[in-house]
């Protein structure tokens, strides 16, 4: 058997509050996706204002960056044209996004799920999501030592 | 021009917590999401343990509440073999849910929401529904006189 | 964080071959698949001889079966017309299937994945399912006490 | 009549084999799939800590090369922006892969199916394919003399 680690629905929450405060002091209302280790959702809000379209998106980010183990920002890099992954936004019945907004959320080396925003640039999308991945603070029993 | 109105993050955000407080009495973890008037995702949560069959179906009970202004427990009786609606579990994509556990959210007579549950029986999601329906609450201003 | 427990390759390859084995005794070439904790594809066989049209149905039941921690089989009793779960088969994009050859695979009241068989009568699906979950043998270290 | 060859599930086993050999040595995790000359999965194996988001993709690398009786990294040339094929990776309900890791297996002259890596960059997924696709040794009764 594998012995994995995934995000508990408590934690979602904080990482998506977490994620709302920063949008609301940028000004850049978002759609916030968490997804646990095995790339299902776990938790989702979009906040007042924020795009419709940006709610498949917000969880598919999450989605990616956990079924590829990546930011978001850094596939977009590899999937330009010419590119080694050119075409993968495509894969995956359409839920591979390509662009800033997703990052995966760590313990230690285990990743334990994703969060994904969408609502504004890409730079906005990815302040979001870094104070959003930042509030995952794992109690003292759960860190690696 | 029409005049809409619809339920707010907070709004569904309160509506999931009551939700969540008696699938944790009942003790049956839960899917539970809210759609605004659109018909579109506001917020959800998955409650540790709860089926990941079910994000899909807690997201589209809501959906379908609202798509077809009913309880989806009800549209259950119209979409039986030989029934006025049966078959129409295919449509929309396959969004369409046919048994207990969406609800309407409504200010008045207008329908300004749904919210969808499942994780458990039938009996189990309409409890929970009802619950999570009933949280919530509009201001004194929101309210029709 | 949530710790669980999910199948490994080598675990899913012995459940696999136990299948085979079974199939070849009773003369019923299957597809045969392994799904992990997060309901994701760890590997599949098609016999030679196999239908292929039974290669998704045999990965679904797996999915099933992790999805809503239940025995396809069982499944099919409460997804019938006029029964509480009648189409939840068009849920989850289609992947929900609602007939025999599909069982969690579990460690103690963990469930840590699921496998999926599709080839044959249900009779025959469930006697090459059975086998092939019944391969799944913990080593002591794994097993709960 | 067409008389036609394709793949055995032994020797997809025997492909896979090789494939999780070489992805051991060069430390990148993989799924490896193989189709048969229709096209349609034969087996596939993800192994443990590779990408969940690589298993559809390694699946469709091996349909991709089969489709088109071309290696994947050949395609990749033809389908970028301003090539005579772009565009092409959105065509067959979004199957086409257009990076590296998918190779036809070839009987003298004859397509007998395919086998399809993904796990690491173009470059580890083309040395895991290579190393499969290479284990591919028929029996003297197979081999057109």
């Amino acid at each position: 058997m594998l012995h994995n680690h995934s995000i508990s629905l408590t934690e979602a929450k904080r990482i998506i509050e977490a994620g709302e405060a920063k949008a609301r002091e940028i000004g850049s209302p978002s759609n916030i996706a968490v997804v646990d280790a095995g790339g299902n959702l776990v938790a989702h809000v979009r906040m007042d204002g924020a795009w419709i379209g940006s709610i498949e998106i917000a969880i598919n980010k999450a989605f990616t960056s956990r079924a590829f183990n990546i930011s978001t920002k850094e596939l977009a890099h590899n999937a330009q044209p010419e590119a080694p992954f050119f075409g993968i936004h495509t894969t995956n019945k359409g839920r591979v996004i390509i662009f800033a907004g997703g990052e995966p959320l760590r313990n230690g080396n285990d990743i334990i799920g994703a969060v994904g925003v969408s609502g504004g640039t890409g730079k906005q999308d990815q302040t979001v999501v870094d104070a959003a991945a930042g509030a995952l603070t794992l109690s003292p029993a759960d860190n690696p030592s």
